[in-house]
């Protein structure tokens, strides 16, 4: 990268350089455990800049359909989240989208069998180079990958980045149902109707049984019980279809 | 990298990338509490391919001494766990070598500064880098970096690389003082003898601090009063000098 490193405050905020508490409880001590505004999916701003739409295509191109779903999904659910509860979260939403796009881009076939790296830590590699071939500075594509790196590190010590932390709580939701007055039932039927979880609770979970099987030392494997929960997830049952 | 992947047992084997409990107590369980072989640094082989010596002069030219010491006290302390209570460990001493001597390579006062990512996260990166242009294959160095990447992931859930477990163990025992009957009173006198400690104590946990404070978000925070855990290390404290 060539641009000189730009580290102003304005710019790490942007970019979701900020340190928030790792753990949830926290972080959501002060929130109410309704959420009174139906957000419909319409209502939701997608980032629209030369280089979110680059990522976009280059995801589209790769993820299987399911999991291109379950990364729009996770943009949608988390920037709601950011809208009613996390106002201070908004600003990088953009490195938020960029985020959700590339999570899972580890767990492609192509990238399973590429790599004998726990998925989470090839796909924020392959994020941060995908990221600056597009022009994204070299901050931004930093956020990106420092998240995806920490996606799947669960944990109540200690701080995270801000992006860090909306990755986390959008795809527990998505994917074991976790904090489920976070987001409306309004805006879930709203999300699964414009982003259908085609099975995904089963289909992820034999995503995960099949890293394990594959590399038994990932990191996938400090999650207890993480198949199973997310196989068993209650709150999306009605639109696992 | 152009070389085929070779996926055979043996390669990876030798390359570490066999799965371990990631849990100490589980791993250790049948391990006498005494270790009566009071190896000297001398008894202990250090690997001298053509890659392990380049990737040391690589080290030795960045790190600064008493961190290039502490890499090698760790690489010594990992292979007499190994050599004593751990064989099967032994086949991939090679990769653990370059591991010892790369997993602090993020925390050098040039790549503090370089990138906004976690330490331990840019440093597994770059030493994929480095190790791919010496000539090591994809397995060997991507072993290295997953090692690295979790270095401070310290859990008991799942499992982990036998070289991620082992530089774990070593550097828990460098730091902090922990798994204190592992090795031998005369075993640590002679490896501080050859690669003196420099009060290595209150050196990494000033490091700790000064990544913290240009890094809030950083991993390193998951880790429960680790920079007061690492200044109090009781354990080498008649070493420290």
């Amino acid at each position: 990268m060539s641009q000189p490193a730009d580290h102003s405050k304005k710019t790490l905020e942007s970019y979701g350089w900020t340190s928030v508490p790792h753990d949830q409880s926290v972080l959501l001590k002060d929130i109410s455990p309704w959420d009174p505004v139906p957000y419909e999916v319409t209502d939701i701003r997608i980032p629209d800049t030369e280089l979110a739409k680059k990522v976009k295509e280059y995801a589209q191109e790769r993820l299987p359909e399911e999991v291109y779903n379950h990364s729009m999904r996770v943009y949608l659910y988390g920037a709601s989240i950011a809208q009613k509860h996390l106002p201070s979260f908004l600003p990088s939403l953009e490195t938020y989208y960029l985020t959700s796009l590339l999570h899972d881009i580890g767990t492609t076939q192509e990238n399973l069998h590429a790599t004998l790296l726990s998925f989470e830590f090839y796909g924020g590699y392959l994020a941060l180079d995908v990221l600056k071939e597009y022009g994204a500075s070299r901050e931004q594509a930093e956020s990106v990958a420092e998240a995806i790196i920490r996606h799947q590190d669960l944990g109540v010590v200690g701080t995270i980045t801000i992006v860090g932390q909306l990755i986390q709580l959008a795809t527990l939701f998505d994917n074991a149902g976790k904090n489920p007055t976070l987001i409306s039932k309004h805006t879930i039927e709203s999300v699964v109707a414009a982003y259908p979880r085609k099975q995904w609770s089963g289909c992820f979970a034999q995503t995960i049984e099949e890293e394990l099987t594959l590399k038994p030392w990932a990191h996938s494997s400090a999650i207890p019980r993480f198949a199973e929960t997310v196989a068993g997830n209650k709150l999306m049952e009605p639109w696992d279809r």
